[in-house]
């Protein structure tokens, strides 16, 4: 392609609106314009990246055997009241009466439409499984449409929808989805992480997330860098350390920390790692298998934090204590309170607390702490010791192969395994082998195809604009001449680089527009090409072409006779 | 493609409600599935030839300069206002609001959208022409949705649009999309002509419409095989024969003509050519400038059909007189009026007419006809002679390049200039090379898509089925092995078979099922695929296969080692 016969249309600066960067890169290189709030034209720039992650995702669903077909975007009514989502879905969902007063729907998934068509065409256990798929317009009507195309309301999905005899066959489509998702993502040349739904382990699981990781991203993740371990934060399981606990080497003593409250406070004070400190929080249980209604402690490390859900998933029930309530229980205010010389007030500890010797916690004395505390010296172990806490960088992944580390993700895939919920509501059954009635068992599986463009801007950008992955780049190289206009050598040599490149299968955009090379730098910088080659007077003369990488900190001159295959060699290493 | 892996899904009989071939044998392949009135899934195997079709038109479209992007499918009211639409549109505008109450449409076209998109993009002369297409879902709420895919409610369309500083430059876009819809509907593999919507000619006329020729097309068109002349038929212009008037040579004579009335029942009666006789056609006239309101005759050759329109822009407003008015004024019924012997009662001629001699005419008595009349001799020269008829087949072109023939066609593209309508409407300007503001001059450019598969059936099928062009059929070749299952030879060879043209880049369907030939062979048959490869024993025995093209009367061996060839042969002869 040539700048002549394409449409950029770059802007200097940011439209105010847009919050995130993607949202700003997109507007600011021309990829999409603003219809209204949610709703963007793809212009022609944009479109290109989004079709190149449409291909990929076509070749790899192909690839693992889903058949491609496409349901309509209005859909009538009366399948949603059979699923029972016309009432349950909500205002995001867009209703509208035709010209016969009949109510439709703008499809915003589409498990009602495929559930109809395969209890239609599908009878017998013979014609299954089967796995039938779409990349569809959809729109959800957003209460705050945001972040450009990250959360639009009229988006482009890839949905897919697969069909089982039984649960087996269910669970082994799910897998193979599992490895067709982190190959696309892996063609798609994105950093991401397939993240189970509950605890973090592909088996017997029912849901995974996959996520785009960004700075920027929605969903705080764990995961491990030397296996597959990743799940959301809240739900990664927190390892007992592996070593266990020390002997007691320090005497107990009380100290005065006046005015020091927080862990970090203290630990400062004391000149001692934030880490030899016990934080104490304290609660109102509802023990009723113990008999027991009353205060109670949770002991966490000084640099860790509660997990509320996982608290209530390991005691049961409870809520944070008042001030007054602690007062009248410890005798002291929050910030000094201890598990050492309570009576009558169960104690539950974190696995990191259950390990330590010679720690630090509040005296339950207003400005004292204590100092070399230690189990079964100072005082009993524990009634409960279990997992409490968020996990953090360094913890042991919960698959033993490694340690935690900490990120951001952007959910752009997410496969489920929806078992019979749609086909029962739809009545769409199938005769086994023994000629009775069953339910289908189901599965769906979802892309976000215009967020992954989104996504991977946000995971991929500088100060100069976007770094996108060469296989979903708008072009993959750019060849700026300068003075194309004016130089015939120039000219016959980016023509001629032009028909070479174009020829070797390479996507190319060359810059024949009468502007001045930083002009014309900043913007294929700005659209994220990611190599750029520079015909010039001066290289040509010595036979050599600049080249440069989009994220190279230098350009290089090179060969003109070796440019193409140096090109190749750098788009398949990519 | 293996069938075990695709979805094949045929019906031996078409639901009842398909009233044309193309939506029953749609159905019958399970190229569609009906989801609500007009509203259809496309299955896998239609997909195939849906996208094929897309494909055609975006190589071509590419080719000629125009750009895509992706409009969205809802669009807010406000622009539709500012068109002033939102008005006239009528209920075919399927609107709804959103959850903040906000009106919008579900787009069946897209000029206000791109109009928007270019007010805001293009600022200057130096940024035209542009042309921008997408290919796009669109609904029209149809009152009366049939025929399967060709007037659907949801429907694919390519839609582009173009922009200019000029007329000139307008109408030199325009031809190259005419040049350009020629090359896409060539390529498509069907029979079509242009037609233009007035006169007939391409230059200076404002639109043109691309109709499938097809036996059960809406649209009566005239068309000339030795040019590009196309037109409806009631635009078609009847010329005068080449011929002029020959001298009167028979006696005029009144022959008793009892109880025939119709020119087909007289010349039958006096055993004369039907072409010899001249109907006359009593109407009102209003001839305000000839100062003249009454009874008048139009002329037409006995075997040709008046066209009100062209008779009423020739002679201006005229209604069809009533039998008491002819009776009153004639002094007997039609069946058996003429243009001889009367007074004061203006006579207009067709062009045919006028170079008649020695014709039949009625007598102005009941049952009785005149022979041997002649202009001059036997009544005075009409007043006026024009156009007032259909044109019939044989008919001369009005482009003087050989015989109109009739065809039916079936609208799949559309062409026209808009001018600079939207951009008034819009305010959609630009700068001149003066600094002057001006309103861009706009021409857009259609193509249903979805109607084209539609149409494309309309024109290719026979009693066993679809028969598909090549290049949109879902598979250029099918391989159907007797006894795949059971034959360890049979299946060898049609793998191999079917790895060797695949890697041809054929386009192949393997039938890898456990059915009977027969089945197999209804079955592709039915769907549409042109080439057909049999592979068994007894032919592998001889080192042949049996190849049969889907219109074929008879299949035939061919040596094995040449079947890669030959289908190469045949697909690019398509």
């Amino acid at each position: 392609m040539r700048t002549s016969r394409f449409f950029l249309s770059t802007l200097k600066e940011a439209p105010s609106d847009a919050e995130v960067i993607s949202h700003q890169l997109m507007l600011r290189a021309g990829m999409i314009k603003r219809l209204a709030g949610g709703i963007y034209t793809w212009m022609p720039l944009g479109l290109r990246v989004l079709r190149k992650v449409e291909k990929i995702i076509r070749e790899e669903m192909n690839g693992a055997g889903a058949i491609e077909l496409s349901m309509p975007a209005v859909q009538p009514a009366e399948l949603w009241q059979e699923s029972g989502r016309w009432e349950k879905y909500g205002p995001e969902l867009l209703r509208c009466k035709d010209r016969h007063q009949r109510d439709f729907v703008i499809g915003p998934t589409h498990e009602e439409v495929i559930t109809d068509v395969v209890r239609k065409e599908v009878k017998s256990y013979r014609q299954l499984p089967v796995h039938f798929y779409q990349v569809q317009v959809k729109f959800r009507d957003e209460i705050r449409p945001r972040f450009g195309v990250m959360r639009g309301r009229e988006f482009l999905m890839k949905d897919g929808y697969s069909f089982h005899s039984s649960f087996d066959d269910l669970q082994r489509e799910y897998r193979n989805m599992f490895d067709t998702y982190t190959r696309i993502f892996t063609r798609l040349g994105l950093k991401f992480r397939a993240v189970a739904a509950d605890t973090g382990s592909i088996g017997g699981t029912g849901s995974h997330e996959f996520h785009v990781l960004a700075d920027s991203g929605e969903d705080a993740l764990a995961y491990c860098p030397d296996s597959d371990f990743a799940a959301n934060v809240e739900l990664a399981e927190a390892l007992a350390p592996s070593e266990g606990r020390a002997a007691a080497a320090a005497d107990l003593q009380k100290v005065a920390t006046p005015g020091r409250i927080t862990c970090e406070e203290v630990a400062a004070f004391l000149d001692i790692p934030v880490t030899r400190m016990v934080k104490a929080i304290a609660i109102v249980w509802n023990g009723k298998a113990e008999g027991f209604a009353g205060l109670a402690l949770i002991l966490l490390r000084g640099d860790h934090h509660l997990n509320e859900l996982k608290a209530q998933k390991t005691i049961g029930e409870f809520r944070f204590a008042r001030d007054d309530e602690i007062i009248a229980a410890l005798g002291c205010p929050p910030g000094y309170i201890g598990p050492v010389g309570i009576a009558n007030i169960p104690v539950f500890a974190d696995r990191s607390v259950a390990v330590m010797s010679d720690f630090v916690c509040g005296a339950n004395a207003k400005g004292f702490h204590l100092v070399g505390v230690n189990f079964v010296r100072d005082l009993v172990d524990p009634m409960l010791v279990g997992d409490f806490r968020d996990v953090v960088a360094g913890d042991r992944s919960p698959d033993g192969r490694g340690r935690i580390e900490l990120c951001r993700g952007i959910e752009v895939g997410h496969i489920f395994q929806l078992r019979s919920k749609y086909a029962e509501a739809l009545k769409c059954s199938f005769l086994d082998e023994c000629g009775q009635s069953r339910f289908m068992e189901m599965g769906c599986y979802g892309i976000g195809v215009t967020r992954v463009v989104g996504a991977a801007i946000e995971q991929g950008h500088d100060q100069r604009g976007i770094i996108f992955p060469a296989a979903i780049a708008p072009f993959q190289v750019c060849i700026v001449p300068m003075a194309y206009a004016k130089s015939d050598a120039v000219r016959a040599a980016a023509d001629a680089l032009y028909a070479e490149l174009t020829h070797a299968g390479i996507d190319v955009l060359l810059d024949d527009r009468d502007e001045r090379p930083g002009v014309m730098f900043a913007e294929m910088e700005l659209i994220g090409i990611p190599h750029r080659v520079l015909v010039g007077e001066r290289g040509l003369a010595a036979g050599k072409f600049e080249y440069k990488g989009r994220i190279d900190a230098e350009s290089q001159l090179l060969p003109m006779t070796e440019i193409r295959q140096f090109l190749q060699d750098r788009l398949c290493a990519a």
